[in-house]
C-alpha cells in the first residue's frame, strides 16, 4: 500500500509485487501477453517469465492532443491474436485509467471472441477502469524506478 | 566481461551496463525502438525512458521447429514504421546470432528507406551476426534476472 504523495518504486519492490501478480493471474490460463507501451514493457516480460507465456506483444497509444483524454486516443493495434482465446493485457498503473479503458474497449470490440483480462501493479481508485488483477492503491505519483534509473 | 559458464545477471549489473549503453546508442539519433520479445523486452523499456523514445514496438519469433536455426525462422511483423527514418532493434544478447540476423535482414529488405541499427547487452563471438553496438562478451550461459527471479 503506497499513500504517500512521490514514492520511488525500487527493482526489489517491483520483484515482490510482480510474484503476487503472477499467483493471482496464474489461475486465469491466458496465452498471450499484450503489453501496453512504454508503462507495460517491463512488468510484461516478467510476467511472461513467470507465467510461461512466450506469447508477448505490444500496443502503443498516444494522445492527439495533449489537452484532452480518451476520445482523443490513437491506439496503433499491431496484434496478431489467431487463434489465441484469452489475452492478458499489462500496464504498470491504472492511473486515470483513460488508455487501459480505451485499449480493453477497443480490443474486445475488435477481438469478440477473445476474452482480455488485465493487471497492473498499481490502481488508483479516481481510476476510471479497474483492472481485473491489480496489487498495490496508489494515491500519488509513482517513481517508477524504470522511469528513473536510466536518465544518467 | 563475463567469462564463466554460467553467471546471474542481476538488476544492479543490468543498470550499470544499460546506462552505458545508452550512452553509446545516443549520437545515433534513432526515433523508434524494435524490441525482440521476450528477451529485448524489459531492456527496450530502459532505453527508450534513457534516450527518450516515445515509439517502442516489439517483434516476436518462433522457430518452426526447434531442431533447425535460422531458414526455418518465423518473424511476425506487426510493425507500424510509418514517417520514421532510425530504428533502434534492441535485443538481449546475441548468442548464435541467428534471430538477430533473420530480423535484421527482414527488416532492412522490407523496409529499403529506413536505417535500422542493433544492441544488445551481450554478444559471443561466435554469434553469426554482430549487433552494432553491445557492452559485454558472452562465452557462457547468461542467467538474466528476468528469467529467474519470477519463476517462484
Amino acid at each position: 500500500m503506497y499513500n504517500t504523495r512521490m514514492k520511488y518504486y525500487s527493482y526489489e519492490d517491483f520483484k515482490i509485487d510482480t510474484l503476487s501478480l503472477i499467483q493471482m493471474v496464474k489461475g486465469s490460463h491466458c496465452e498471450a501477453i499484450i503489453a501496453i507501451a512504454r508503462g507495460g514493457l517491463t512488468l510484461s516480460h516478467a510476467m511472461a517469465e513467470g507465467l510461461d507465456i512466450r506469447q508477448v506483444q505490444s500496443i502503443r497509444t498516444e494522445l492527439y492532443d495533449k489537452t484532452f483524454k480518451r476520445d482523443m486516443l490513437n491506439i496503433f493495434d499491431t496484434c496478431q491474436l489467431d487463434g489465441v482465446k484469452k489475452v492478458l493485457v499489462v500496464d504498470d498503473i491504472a492511473d486515470s485509467g483513460d488508455t487501459l479503458a480505451a485499449v480493453m474497449e477497443y480490443l474486445e470490440k475488435k477481438y469478440e471472441e477473445i476474452e482480455f483480462v488485465s493487471c497492473t501493479l498499481f490502481y488508483k481508485k479516481t481510476s476510471v477502469y479497474e483492472p481485473h488483477f491489480w496489487i498495490n492503491e496508489a494515491d500519488g505519483w509513482i517513481d517508477f524506478f524504470w522511469e528513473r534509473d536510466f536518465l544518467k
